[in-house]
């Protein structure tokens, strides 16, 4: 861990350390949220944000650094449905790395022998990923039982006992524990949609990200770089960008800027022509299938928000 | 600072700190920023989060704390533009306070003297909001010159200059910096919206939060715990939950209930009656003015979504 010291004396009263996890935020939140939000049980509280490790071999790109992005969610349910929580997240995660576009060989499931476990964990399991140096953790789902809540509640002398308005009864709630990497998921995501298809002579560097996580969803071309365009394409772009993460690009050839945002992951690039000032029409170009449709440009966003909610 | 060590030896050798302000991270992408995104002068680079400040007095609730949420934008202006951009961003950034709520009586701008200017500034404005203890920095605004880039660009031997085609010349950029504590702000958009209205004998504990702030949107309050009730309230809450914060309520009187949404600054409350099973209408109360209208569930979203754009 990262040792520093609070206030202007370094001595080991005033030592402090930076978290290596978010999880314990949330356990000594547990109590505020559950008497604000009113919940019962089970429910979840997620929480993302910066942890820090004194790796002492960082690399691989943003496998392993020193200093990631964490996101957790604790999810308190009754002791006895533990088991079944389990499951049914682990499951729910596993289809999340699949949904957003990971092919299913690339991923598997390991479970914890008995002996790895961590001290706090009655099970844990580990989705992991094939990188190009091998498989390595995505991220862990643990049943942590009520080892934090317990400890929390004996540190603090509070009741952190939940009763159970159903059932009649009062107990500390068990926790199921999904916590992922936000930075190695982003690699993984990156890594898995990387493509270099043939082309001719030369190979199309292409990104197939899912059209949800593309940094660009839509870039806007005109056809050329020429006074008469100019207007219509900054139009376009204006309408579009209220809409979408868009980018507008007119330098070089449309071949190029085509391979541009294909190397970036842009599944959708609108292309004004010399036609589109007649026929208030603009092309749509598919990153994957390389196909394209003319389409009006009033319908436009309508055309262009339903691709992205349902693909091309 | 926080001084800690990388690696697991702590000597001046492994020695870092933990980032004091957010901007250096965006000079140092400047080059790669402008490379990949094609921008033009002027633009600027916008981040958001922590910085860590060993303060020897932290307090006042969370106006000074040791770690804090900072958002800043690195306005990158040609010379001789900056006096003019300084002045734009100091109003810009002024009625943004304004415009979510803040009374202007409450804010302030103050000029720092010539002696007072940090050693990198040319000239600096700061918004001051009237905390219950005093006067406090909000933001500042300050006109950074070519400090930064001109430093970056002797440490790491790059070339950061800029060419600007228009005028085609090369120089390096200035740069305007608003850099504003969330934290802050946030303490003054509840201090400024609190408020304690007689009401009978007793008091309306009410945040006139802007409703675009408001961390919960809408509330939906069944008229009574009942299981005839309960179905449709339960839809309408699934059918809001889908477009806003939502809370749903169903413990103690609706008055109750009114109260403690007023409290948090809830700007709309949905409720469910009786009459509801029959004519398929809801009334929204307004937190301000708790003004109530009756209208069909088919309209409600978007009758909420247009009072959220536009206010009751």
């Amino acid at each position: 861990m990262f040792r520093t010291f609070m206030g202007p004396v370094e001595d080991t009263g005033h030592e402090v350390f930076l978290r290596p996890e978010t999880a314990q935020g949330i356990f000594v939140n547990f109590q505020n949220v559950l008497n604000s939000s009113r919940k019962k049980l089970p429910f979840g509280i997620g929480q993302i944000g910066k942890a820090f490790r004194n790796e002492i071999t960082p690399g691989n790109f943003t496998f392993r650094t020193r200093e990631f992005e964490q996101m957790e969610v604790e999810f308190f349910v009754k002791p006895g449905t533990d088991e079944e929580w389990l499951q049914s997240w682990v499951e729910e995660r596993f289809n999340w790395y699949v949904s957003y576009g990971i092919r299913r060989d690339n991923l598997r499931l390991r479970r914890h022998d008995p002996d790895e476990l961590a001290h706090y964990a009655k099970d844990t399991y580990d989705i992991e990923y094939r990188f190009p140096w091998g498989w390595g953790e995505l991220e862990g789902i643990a049943d942590r039982t009520d080892f934090d809540l317990q400890r929390h509640a004996e540190a603090s002398g509070e009741d952190l006992t939940y009763f159970d308005e159903e059932d009649r009864e009062r107990y500390l709630p068990y926790v199921i524990e999904p916590s992922g990497g936000v930075d190695r998921a982003t690699l993984a995501f990156w890594l898995d949609s990387y493509d270099e298809e043939p082309d001719g002579e030369t190979v199309r560097v292409v990104s197939h990200l899912h059209r949800k996580l593309a940094p660009v969803t839509v870039a806007v071309l005109p056809l050329s770089r020429n006074a008469r365009l100019a207007p219509t394409a900054r139009n376009v772009h204006n309408l579009l960008r209220r809409h979408f993460s868009t980018q507008f690009d007119d330098a070089q050839s449309v071949g190029r800027r085509y391979r541009r945002q294909d190397e970036i992951g842009t599944p959708y690039c609108v292309t004004v022509d010399f036609d589109t000032l007649d026929d208030h029409q603009v092309t749509i170009r598919d990153r994957d299938t390389m196909n394209q449709v003319r389409v009006s440009i009033a319908e436009l966003v309508y055309i262009l928000q339903d691709k992205v909610e349902h693909g091309w």
